[in-house]
């Protein structure tokens, strides 16, 4: 038997003591797994009464994170206080010690990935971040090892479960956003402050790595275009549904011919893929690749333990490899020197994808036609229409149209040009549409 | 740059070639990821005519496996040969030759996995095997690394392509199975001699393996109970769709107190769950760990391509680990010593699931409450029922029951039971049902 790998727990939240009770419960198998015993021996955290009967009186709690550095016995630290500060501190400050680090958080990887892969390179130690996507979801493994044939096409992903809840709530019980989330944080599917949830940013933070993984460029947080589910009309999930299809939050992130989406919005997904099905909390996340075709995985997105077993793949990976020349390591983002390639990431009117568009007008002779000259004129085709009867007592009605792809400027510049007419009211609805095929 | 990894390719047939042109067309990636050019110096296949215009003139093709055996400057084999010889031969004298080892030869692991992971060990080569299950869904990777963290709980999958195709198209269509089997033959879905994928063997080879890597015990075959899809009964496609269930061919295995499940038939599995709806000849495959809860992963399970997705990601893992310690490596089951823990596999009628039994009986009273009393003596309840009026001109109508989870042996034995009533037709139909929650 080898002797403890020393870990050293940085935060004891949700994650933190799911990690430690996991550690705990499994570690015959782990054993089995790692060739020798992981020893959670220093936890650090804001407050050291609530480890209190949950962990091993051999192992030493302290309130600063400085005590996990400074104990040279450490092999391994686990980061999982959340935030940027004073995470990143904490990681830089492991690295430079030589310590091998474990995260899942994403927003530090999405803003500052880059600078922490570079130290780590520079030390030797390794990276791992599987908790960061997903949660227990293998999404890192697979982009980064498991579909390492493949040029990767697209990247789509349901990887916010409070949206999911609300969008998938909304749907089934006809209710209005506001409802929702309310019902949602009084259950504690959303946090008293959602904006990271439901604004998109959370996404974004998991989009942006993503990407990264597929595509072999460095992390670019700035390139992501991020729209979130806030004042998502229940008429639009509704006109979606009849037309053959679900709203998600989707992360999406594909390569085009003169570079890269980065995407994270509200989008209409055909109601026959599997992704289209995935609902409440749960995250799911397709890639295509170019030998594989279409690959998707789906499971718990959040939660003490999902993230955890996430956390200790991670820590048996690098257990195996931590007296490994570094040369053998999988590399961070699946490829030696992203830097050598920085990619083009495309603005967001350089997108190319279809579109769902609701138009409010009069609901009289000649005014639709003036809806698809304009579409014409700016070469949109459109797939599908929904025209309804005027609401009695209005002389108004809603236009709905599914276009063919098309380029996001193009569509930008026909709504304004719609939205110019008299005989339109208010604002163009516009929503994309990602086939997934 | 570090020099060429050399590899030999044994089998030039569908994954044969496609990996061939994958490594050819992704060569610039693939030495992104793997730090060195991927080249095949030879290919050993039955007709080397057919690698004309195909392969690089650099390339040595001969029809002898044992020049690539003989070639010392060959690191890396792919056998892509398939059947049992001499794959196994061509193996044991690769891994004696100090070759690493790709393989997608799930039928030859399943036989004798355990004979060549120990070869490999004791010369200290890597044997690796994504491709042996599901192509190119990385299930492999997930179950041995991924979901390391885990105590499995269960793992159950669609892994054949041609019998969820022919379910699919029952269903869909309505059709009895013969008639659909003979158009998947004319369409290339199924094999001229599909036995293997029909009657389960196929399934249960991958299932063994799947099984292996989800416990950490050696490789058993002989321990699966396999019943294939021929002579499924359209009206039971029926029936289960009604009671919400759809039937697939699914290999389950299960951990039990008193050991482990193994076996592969058709079962019902709720409308609800994302595998129910995998249609067509995609495969899915469901892992429960008790850290993680249920993960799903979805693909295509078999083809040029996708397979090759498979065998160029082991072949990118090797080519990382060949130079470094065999400490270091990922152990072939993802277990140090998985002949450690040998388990038990319990016999089919020590399984524990739930039941789908259609009784064909007089239409008359009295009658159901005999079967009903032979379920309750035998400590099974029900859980839903239908019983239709009888047909026109018929005395005789089926009652279908579902039941709630009982032993396998007791169901058996009551099904005996009804069978012997007068006022039962023939024999009881039962089929296995997998909530998989």
């Amino acid at each position: 038997m080898n002797k403890a790998i020393r870990i050293g727990l940085a935060g004891f939240g949700t994650v933190g003591s799911g990690t430690y009770a996991v550690l705990e419960r499994n570690q015959h198998d782990l054993q089995r797994r790692a060739g020798c015993p992981l020893t959670v021996t220093r936890i650090a955290c804001r407050t050291p009464a609530r480890t209190e009967g949950k962990v091993s009186s051999d192992c030493l709690v302290s309130s600063d994170w400085r005590d996990i550095i400074d104990d040279a016995n450490i092999d391994v630290v686990i980061e999982v206080m959340g935030g940027i500060e004073p995470a990143r501190t904490f990681i830089l400050a492991a690295i430079d010690a030589g310590k091998h680090v474990i995260t899942a958080n994403k927003a530090l990887l999405a803003h500052h990935g880059n600078e922490i892969f570079a130290a780590a390179r520079q030390k030797g130690v390794m990276v791992m971040f599987e908790a960061a996507v997903a949660g227990g979801v293998p999404i890192i493994k697979t982009l980064r090892e498991g579909l390492a044939a493949n040029r990767i096409e697209h990247v789509a992903g349901i990887i916010n479960g409070t949206s999911n809840y609300i969008l998938s709530t909304m749907r089934e019980k006809g209710l209005a956003f506001e409802e929702v989330l309310a019902d949602a944080q009084r259950l504690g599917y959303a946090e008293a402050d959602p904006t990271f949830d439901i604004d998109g940013q959370d996404a974004a933070h998991k989009l942006c790595i993503l990407a990264s993984l597929a595509f072999g460029i460095p992390i670019n947080f700035d390139a992501c275009h991020i729209e979130g589910i806030r004042g998502l009309d229940p008429r639009d999930i509704a006109f979606a549904e009849e037309l053959g299809y679900r709203i998600k939050l989707l992360g999406v992130t594909k390569r085009r011919d003169n570079g890269f989406e980065l995407r994270v919005h509200p989008s209409l997904v055909p109601k026959r893929r599997l992704i289209a099905n995935v609902e409440g909390v749960m995250n799911s996340v397709v890639v295509k690749g170019d030998a594989v075709d279409s690959v998707l995985l789906y499971g718990r997105g959040a939660g003490a333990e999902p993230t955890a077993s996430a956390v200790i793949a991670d820590l048996v990976d690098v257990v195996r490899m931590m007296d490994a020349a570094t040369e053998h390591q999988v590399p961070f983002l699946g490829f030696r020197l992203p830097e050598d390639e920085c990619g083009t990431w495309l603005a967001m009117g350089e997108t190319v994808t279809s579109y769902y568009l609701r138009v409010r007008l009069a609901d009289r002779a000649g005014v639709l036609a003036d809806v698809t000259r304009i579409f014409a004129e700016n070469d949109i085709s459109i797939e599908a229409l929904i025209q309804r009867e005027a609401e009695p007592g209005s002389s108004m009605t809603d236009a709905v149209m599914l276009t063919h792809s098309a380029m996001e400027a193009s569509v930008v510049e026909a709504i304004a040009a719609i939205e110019a007419l008299d005989t339109v009211n208010g604002r163009v609805v516009m929503l994309r549409k990602e086939e997934l095929n």
